[in-house]
């Protein structure tokens, strides 16, 4: 069976598909009541809100597919905010011609990612458009800022330390290696890194600031934070963790890990005294075994970030510059 | 000036844009600071949390466009479920070949509907995909629930009455005139019921639900109302209120009214002893001049919703079957 324009029009076909596929996967007590709101609990934390669209192809991908992507991405946002994810909107434009059972395939691993990330999807909404096949997907995400207290500064130190908890560039590697038909083992890193993150957060830790490492890859993230900060950012390019795999793949077709994006990795600026702190948690948790320190915060009195080289030189990283790869999330 | 695939990738274009546009819009306190997730105050009241995606074509339409559509539309389902907008999210999805400067009257327009309806846009998101020049936008939409105190029973009782804020069809004959070039002066009813909501809610009528009367069309909706509260609900087809130039429309094309979709009216069940209080708020006010009382909860013994036609018959009016208009919101 095909998606087609009348599973659209708010009709009969729309009610079906709603009963048959997001209300047999996500149903939960907001969600059943069909409303036009969900209505949820108030909170005294202070609230964290955030939203995602995914436009990711391939729809399927080793290490994940677009529904566990759609979950991850929104519900690490949320976690590097400081804020415990409780509740996702999703809205799904399928284009015409998508095939159900993958639909439902699909379906049924955002379920599964919400169950295993402790998130009720409590709102949703489904439109079709002309196409070929194709499914976005956007999800909201609302948590309760319960551990954000040594984050509120938003200042960074000089010696303050860059950490990121593993491997860099299996996301990029993967889609594209599926784009085109290269046979490897490389998987995508797509995690909820929410288990990670909270034993950071509860360990009293003072971590000045969190960012997921997603499109436009480490380079392009810590000149944003280096612009936001005034920070003057140093890291080393032998300490940068790269898979072996993922290495050769980016030295056959010239890629820079520094610019590949991921969707599971996360880079954590904290103070001096607590780097061996942080270093130690991640590297005793399935998240972030290869966690390394890249760098510190050299000063606060002008932007730029510069990465010592292999050779023991020192260049400039600037963001991101031309088209990336796109529809990488 | 047309988007392309790099508006996408994260990097410098990505950038660019939301600095030129995005930003020039809608910035504020939340938005400026660029983070994954916007820090809000908690709140003592119940949330109330939706989602809307918006795949509207033309993109632009007498009454209004896709921007003020995915304001008006998300901030109109929390004003349903008694809850007063604060906070919304965008994600923009853009098809390569947009035009920049369509696609900036677009956001200028969803800016100028937010801050008439009091809301912040506080988290956003853009991708980019292959196609010709298309938008599509999700909102979610993040609200108090300060005034749903007489809905939370959510049962209704015979005798409960039926009001509509007034003429239905006019976004769904404004669009399909728009893609079938015929000339005529219908624009779409496209507004924040917000104001109009707010007073009923506040001069303390017994409400028991409202719901805007969208893709589906009122046929739809009260059907879905009725399986809901197991209700037998009867409305005269002489009072629902249709504006001349939509009923000849309908009559050429052979449309019914009941199946048609709109983008600022909704019902609201009162209870009878508070019919004619709601009835009056609404006719004082700018949005419900042709507010009308369209029938009464029956029964609440087994679900049907019938209509007393023209004629002095009865008819089963059953939901929406088939395509209806394709993306009409």
């Amino acid at each position: 069976m095909k998606i087609n324009m009348a599973h659209g029009s708010g009709g009969n076909a729309t009610r079906e598909l709603i009963r048959d596929l997001f209300q047999k996967y996500l149903t939960n007590e907001y969600l059943e009541k069909m409303e036009d709101a969900a209505s949820l609990p108030g909170s005294k934390y202070p609230l964290a809100l955030t939203t995602d669209s995914f436009v990711i192809t391939p729809l399927e991908f080793p290490g994940g597919d677009i529904g566990k992507l759609a979950v991850c991405g929104t519900v690490n946002d949320l976690w590097m905010s400081g804020a415990e994810p409780e509740y996702l909107t999703a809205g799904f434009i399928l284009e015409e011609g998508l095939d159900f059972s993958l639909l439902e395939k699909v379906i049924a691993s955002l379920s599964k990612a919400a169950k295993e990330a402790g998130v009720k999807i409590v709102a949703g909404d489904t439109k079709v458009v002309q196409g070929n096949g194709g499914l976005y997907i956007n999800t909201a995400g609302l948590g309760f800022q319960k551990y954000n207290q040594s984050m509120v500064s938003g200042t960074v130190l000089p010696g303050d330390a860059i950490i990121v908890n593993g491997d860099l560039g299996n996301h990029h590697a993967c889609i594209m290696s599926q784009r085109m038909e290269i046979i490897n083992n490389i998987q995508s890193d797509c995690a909820n890194l929410g288990p990670a993150v909270k034993e950071i957060l509860q360990s009293g830790a003072e971590v000045r600031l969190m960012r997921d490492i997603t499109r436009g890859g480490l380079g392009t993230i810590l000149n944003e934070i280096a612009e936001s900060k005034n920070a003057l950012i140093e890291v080393e390019e032998t300490k940068i963790p790269v898979d072996p795999e993922v290495q050769s793949f980016c030295e056959i077709l010239g890629l820079d890990p520094l610019y590949m994006a991921n969707e599971g990795k996360f880079l954590c600026i904290t103070s001096q005294k607590d780097e061996e702190k942080v270093l130690e948690i991640l590297q005793n948790h399935p998240l972030g075994k290869r966690a390394r320190c890249i760098g510190h915060i050299l000063n606060t009195d002008k932007f730029q970030v510069t990465v010592k080289t292999r050779l023991g030189g020192r260049r400039i990283v600037d963001i991101l510059y031309g088209e990336g790869l796109p529809r990488i999330c």
